[in-house]
């Protein structure tokens, strides 16, 4: 009973609440400013444009949460991280705005756009390791030989308050549904926090292959070995302790999307939306078609994607043509009409029709 | 004297005036979102993104403003036009939009995507001549024919009034100058109707070789021809009558750009900023660099480049990387401390260094 009258100790995961994710939204914003929220006509779907956030995805919101709290409770330690990459940029950006040292630890085969970024923004770069776990193991080392402020990129109660931000400006738009990417769970975790008291159903997606949240959640924590993906931002061996409870708690469901739909939905990004994403900013939008909804949302996640990878995609991928818009009432016989009358016009023995034919998308497929 | 009793006739061009502009605006209203304004911070540029508006250019403003006030007086005439792609796409997207038949007609060689785009709005297409110029003389004798009405891709106080209203937009944001891509100049004339009242500074930008506005403002109105270039949207040979005088009544200045700038900002912008533009999107940013300004707004006038060009271009295309940003007060010191603590770190025998030596662009360059 809560009424015991003994102290109850809580747990790190209790400590973060939809008010923490408010904090965090006052502190961002001098930083940073909210993201566009873009309607992908042919998906049927707004896009929650975190590609174009600073430093290319929503990592930059926790890192910065969780640097401007440390400040305000007097720790300006040096703060190190390991990542694979868009952490990485967002503790260095932070670091930049904010005047602390920082050291980011990437293993080697991290993209190149990653290690650039970090660079620019003059953090530390090491590049350690083969794997995101051997980054981290030395991350850690150093930050305890050191007494730097070690900075996990998710599971973290300031992290996972940051990237709620993202719930927050989205539930402005009065989504009925909202379609995040799960690697670590900082970033689902969040978002439903923000959202789920708002009555807003909050689905994760995962690669086939790449799916420790989908198993944590249905019990099973066992560390897994992710298969190669496209999405290298997801690539996680076991989710965070604090991101698996919350997720198991809020989460409404997590979608398994196979590598050639997240191929797909990133070139179809890249050539109908004008929107570069990275495989893991591609991801939610490629689970859309399998979530309910009137009003959905998908989080692009981040746009960190190497130029060889993107033009190798560019050039190979072909994508269905989209589903042809539905007639509008009476438009039909109206635009009759206007054929017949271009049939009767010169050079036009054959009737004109359009230069490439678009094959029409099967009805189950509606929502796209 | 205007008080001499005797009515003045007034010319087109002077019944385009920024009241059309906002009347444009309060029409597309209904239909259209405003686009966002992005800054690209390693450009130091804002960008507003019309490569996000519906068809992926601003060209449907213009077009949607053209058929709702041809509506207003009553012309519910099928609607024709002649366009490389962009203006095409609008007229279809509006067409199908307010159930106005449309047929549009297109030279052989224009890209793709932009093909596929009409056609999927329900358009008819014909692809008709081996240039522009051909194409528009079929459109006009087939108008003529059926008395269909003829939809200038920029000569038109109804069309110039829409693409103003990305000026209105972007006035909400307070810049000191807007750079807009030319080629016919319709843009450029609506964006400058829309805030040189407001003491904006509106700087044209083109493409070395299709310059023909700029030549238009200085006098020669000969028709050019233009080179080959990326930026296809603004191939025009000869600007149009009334954009013409307002071009060279408005603008401020207008800065020629070279094929390689524009090709290296293209790609920069896909990299660093997550962005895609074609050719002539990335035109203004491209003339940003010679632009003098505080608050700088670049136009991002359109998104729909060909899979194979882009591909090409990432592949191809090695661009500078940015000027690192300025280390802000105090940092420099506090930063070398921690680099001293990471050298003394394991493993740390040579100090740790950035995996990728960033180029430090020169300080003319400021701006960027």
């Amino acid at each position: 009973m809560p009424d015991n009258g003994r102290a109850v100790v809580e747990p790190d995961v209790v400590r973060v609440s939809v008010a923490e994710v408010l904090a965090a939204q006052a502190r961002l914003r001098r930083y940073l400013s909210t993201t566009p929220l873009h309607y992908a006509e042919r998906f049927g779907v707004w896009l929650k444009l975190e590609n174009l956030q600073r430093t290319g995805s929503y990592k930059v919101r926790g890192a910065l949460n969780a640097m401007l709290a440390g400040l305000e409770r007097g720790d300006d330690r040096p703060v190190i991280c390991a990542s694979a990459g868009n952490h990485a940029q967002g503790v260095a950006w932070s670091a930049h705005r904010l005047g602390l040292p920082a050291i980011t630890v990437m293993p080697h085969g991290a993209p190149a756009t990653k290690i650039a970024g970090v660079a620019h923004w003059g953090a530390t770069v090491r590049q350690q390791g083969q794997s995101y776990d051997e980054a981290y193991a030395f991350a850690r080392e150093l930050a305890a030989q050191n007494d730097y402020r070690f900075l996990s990129a998710f599971d973290d109660p300031d992290v996972i308050a940051g990237q709620g931000t993202v719930g927050i400006e989205i539930a402005a738009h009065a989504p009925d549904v909202v379609i995040v990417p799960i690697g670590g769970g900082g970033l689902a975790s969040g978002v439903a926090l923000a959202l789920k008291s708002q009555g807003v159903r909050v689905v994760g997606a995962q690669v086939e292959g790449v799916d420790s949240m989908a198993r944590a959640v249905r019990g099973d924590v066992e560390e897994i070995d992710p298969v190669p993906t496209l999405a290298d931002g997801v690539r996680v061996k076991i989710p965070g302790y604090i991101t698996r409870r919350l997720c198991a708690s809020l989460l409404d469901d997590i979608v398994i999307v196979r590598e050639a739909e997240l191929r797909e939905t990133l070139v179809r990004l890249a050539l109908e939306e004008h929107i570069i994403a990275e495989g893991a900013g591609a991801l939610a939008l490629a689970a859309g078609r399998r979530v309910a909804g009137k009003r959905k949302c998908a989080v692009v996640s981040g746009g960190n994607i190497d130029a060889s990878v993107l033009s190798t995609l560019l050039s190979e991928v072909r994508p269905r043509p989209p589903r042809k818009p539905r007639r509008r009432n009476g438009e039909r016989l109206r635009n009759a009409r206007a054929l017949a009358d271009a049939s009767a016009a010169p050079n036009a023995a054959t009737p004109p029709r359009p230069a490439i034919a678009h094959q029409v998308i099967a009805e189950e497929e509606s929502s796209w």
